[in-house]
């Protein structure tokens, strides 16, 4: 009883699109306890994609395609599916009458996009034209729209059929580390997963963080491993259910009643889009002064141009008098600031490209400290990227663990 | 002479990474004329990994593998592999001596990550530890790591590897377009299509811009229909090498001598970490005060709380002061502002959720407006992703066509 995900389109082979799809189809079905167990990206182009599709059927019992239920001429998902399931369109007059109400009898795309194949059950598209369906027979296809805010709205569907049939069900546990690396944490997994045996321990590193997964039959079996590893690395654990660490800030920030701002040179607005990306983020955020140029340092921030001049823009001065600076303009009770070299170009022998000086400011104290080299290492967007998750998880443990940021 | 994917992690079937890895392995390749076929998921789990290579193996001739080359237990791809050609893993004395060199002695993973299959050409990884290597049969299989920059460092080896043998190239052109729908352009690209004959045109929708591709196997065919559609849609094409609105915005900027400086509130910094995630951003662009408070609005900018109390933060009069605070501060040549509600909560029946006030302000006039409603329906990135993206269009299709913004 396999579950495959086929994510349809050109412009997923050639790259020109990341399959976000696929990722967000497969979190959706795990929180209900469903693994998905392949994802295979088809082209628009009608053999292979009848091939492609006609091969999950012989390896799995539930399909979920997305992407070529459009209007446009490249997409044939539709009308390909129809013809292997042996069935026909046919012009749907209720998937009509929706459609004109909510865009009007004009809809030029109307005759296309209220065709659907006769015996399917209809997922009705809330937020867009092209309705999903689900058809059943040896195998049992659910096809979804490619459009990613359309596809998620019709997941609760996919849940729900999936709910009806007795499945296997996984237990999945997860826990999100920083400040260690994966040959600092393996380990001791590989001791674990010889104690529990049924149990797989998977372990995976981005940007500073490291992501721990556990895999079980049995869910009973879970949380006593999930309480080891989380007294093991104490205050190394900022999540139990969210990679993201901005929303471990979020939460202590609110419940706390603390505000946070921020002033940003070689981050750009990264930390600032970072933290705003989550809704309540205004509840304790209340901006950033994203200082790109020396002059906008010393207009904004008050930064001195004579500590520009000395220090140079990259430079643990900086970083505090930005900090003094962001902390006038908005009374902040935590503030933090950064300042380096991104790259490509732009280092010295002195100041190498990934070196970041970052400032952490508490009521009671003000942490300086550089990005740790090694993950200096690499393209401008890594030495961006890291940067903001160093400052966000050594802010977090400092609040969490009173460790000390840049110790 | 088939090329396929095969993305190899637990990690990318539950969902928890999304894969990017494929999409720049694709785009790569294809800027080289080498078009992938299938891309494939495939688990941490030793039977279904290697059944999945050998199926893989039979429909194509060359395998592009990342992932699973990491020294930890859940790393098992080189091992499937070797056993796949009938080969074993040796220890390279050429490979442990250059990651002692880069690493010391003490390397604990030494002794792992040495180990490559007997016949395997090296590719080595100068980034991290774990080399690539390739292994040439009925297939040939390139095995890349799993971490991006890693893997992309290593890109350069698999194009040589495929020029050497007489894979069949495909053209492939690219425009892309902004204020357009796709149903505005898709009609005028079937008649395209049956004119000429060999052509495959696609088009692909995403936070306001569409990607139109051109295909065919004939690269003189190419260059007279790209024209055609760039001169159709004259004032909407903004770039035909990259997707990115503001790569073509810096191009124009530096070009041009002009500076840039924003104010952000519902956009929350993303304009700002958008414009500086390119390289040479600092020669045009100056900062981004991003007064996600009422307070910051009026400390930073000098947004007066009579116009805050009386319009509200999302007006128009709003947006125009935050305009003037920032042409004070920063004496940018263009300033952009933004002040919405991105939701999920703070919608009003006067101001729903996606209702977004933009300024724009040129050397000669302020021009405002409202994100068009049409792109406010859904959720708080969507809001947030097309607000970007409309006004950077906007502003460039001012500069680039002298069309009025927000018209």
């Amino acid at each position: 009883m396999n579950i495959e995900i086929l994510s349809i389109g050109n412009e997923l082979l050639s790259g020109h699109t990341v399959n976000t799809n696929a990722s967000v189809i497969s979190q959706k079905l795990l929180s209900h306890g469903f693994a998905v167990d392949r994802v295979t990206y088809l082209p628009d182009e009608p053999a292979l994609l009848k091939e492609g599709i006609e091969e999950a059927m012989k390896r799995s019992s539930f399909l979920i395609t997305s992407g070529g239920l459009g209007p446009t001429g490249d997409d044939l998902t539709r009308d390909i599916i129809a013809e292997i399931y042996g069935t026909s369109l046919f012009y749907d007059e209720e998937i009509a009458a929706d459609l004109i109400k909510r865009f009007g009898s004009n809809l030029p795309t109307l005759k296309d996009q209220a065709m659907v194949p006769k015996g399917a059950t209809i997922i009705p598209n809330i937020l867009g034209t092209a309705p999903g369906f689900i058809l059943e027979g040896e195998a049992t296809v659910m096809v979804l729209p490619g459009v990613p805010s359309q596809m998620e709205s019709m997941l609760g569907c996919i849940v729900s059929h999936l709910e009806k049939h007795s499945l296997k069900k996984h237990a999945i546990e997860t826990l999100y580390l920083s400040h260690l690396s994966e040959q600092e944490v393996d380990p001791y997994l590989r001791v674990l997963e010889k104690e529990y045996p049924g149990v797989q321990i998977g372990i995976c590193p981005s940007y500073g963080v490291l992501s721990v997964y556990l895999h079980a039959e049995d869910p009973s079996i879970l949380p006593p491993i999930c309480d080891k590893i989380a007294e093991k690395f104490r205050t190394h654990v900022y999540s139990t259910s969210n990679k993201l660490i901005e929303v471990a800030l979020q939460r202590w920030m609110v419940n706390n009643k603390k505000t946070l701002a921020v002033g940003e040179s070689c981050t750009g607005g990264k930390i600032a889009s970072t933290l705003t990306a989550h809704a309540g983020s205004s509840d304790y955020f209340l901006g950033s002064i994203v200082s790109y140029s020396n002059h906008l340092k010393e207009s904004a921030l008050g930064v001195s141009s004579e500590t520009l001049e000395t220090h140079g823009a990259v430079s643990q001065e900086v970083v505090i008098e930005m900090a003094k600076g962001v902390k006038n303009l908005t009374g902040a009770d935590y503030v933090l600031t950064t300042s380096g070299i991104a790259g490509p170009s732009g280092g010295t022998p002195d100041k190498p490209i990934g070196t970041v000086w970052m400032a952490i400011v508490t009521p009671e104290k003000t942490f300086t400290g550089r990005l740790p080299i090694k993950h200096s290492a690499g393209k401008r967007g890594l030495v961006i990227d890291y940067s903001v998750t160093y400052l966000l998880t050594s802010l977090y443990r400092h609040l969490s663990h009173n460790i000390e940021p840049f110790s």
